[in-house]
């Protein structure tokens, strides 16, 4: 399966409230403030938005990510949410969002792409998405989202050398 | 020399912007930004917003702080920006202003305080005020906001036992 990253258009929002809101991982908070982030980046675009992009096949998103510049930082991106259908896990499409992301960032300057992420069992396979793409557990903060969900930090290094 | 503390009313948007500017350590950049957040909370008050607080004498400001809920976290809550005018460092500004935004978010149901600041030598008289008030060094990103500028995590536990 051929595995196309397009940057997002403004009819993609619902593809992506449905991503989400069909995951098993992030519900309907989680959906909204996606969704405020789409309709910013949309209604804004430019080197400073938000990035969303999708990965399709026909005409079903398999998923997207959206990821940008972290503010007050110099070069460091962030990869805010990447988040895969449930019917396409599996296949590389969380692997092919996360290379072209870190490509892009890598493309327009970046030094340091940071990810933020929860200690519990259901963000193990996000988890091991991240480290399969080389990025790298830093930090963690005990039961910084709440008790017994820690936050951890990786990172990955895009400009060889620093 | 008492340290009168109030939440910040429209009023004080040039105290804060001056404030920051005569601080030494944050810039226009940072000032800017601190900017949006205070127009934001003054256009759109309520639980979630920011909270501005002011130490004054007489009608001087002679610090500011600004902290408020951490977005996507169970009761965990973010010490933003605190920044005393040079004039009146030494004094205990730093100290009251976060014992007031740490008071305020343990009477909120707050049970974890997180800051987030440089390693830089410009910051550790901040890293001092932080550690004097009981927060702990929890986590490092190395070189987070730039080359050998790294970011350092402090958290405080706002209730005994969790």
């Amino acid at each position: 399966m051929t595995l196309p990253i397009f940057p997002c258009s403004p009819a993609d929002r619902s593809h992506i409230y449905d991503v989400l809101m069909r995951s098993g991982v992030f519900g309907k908070s989680d959906a909204d403030t996606v969704d405020e982030m789409f309709m910013q980046a949309m209604a804004q675009p430019g080197p400073d938005a938000y990035h969303f992009i999708g990965c399709w096949h026909d005409n079903d998103m398999l998923g997207f990510a959206c990821y940008g510049r972290e503010a007050m930082t110099k070069h460091t991106w962030d990869l805010f949410w990447v988040c895969v259908s449930p019917e396409a896990r599996g296949k590389g499409v969380g692997g092919a969002l996360l290379q072209f992301a870190v490509a892009q960032a890598r493309a327009n300057d970046g030094r340091l792409m940071v990810i933020y992420t929860s200690s519990t069992d259901a963000y193990a396979p996000a988890r091991k998405l991240y480290q399969s793409q080389g990025f790298t557990p830093v930090a963690r903060v005990a039961d910084y989202y709440d008790t017994q969900d820690d936050l951890l930090i990786y990172t990955l290094r895009l400009v060889s050398g620093t």
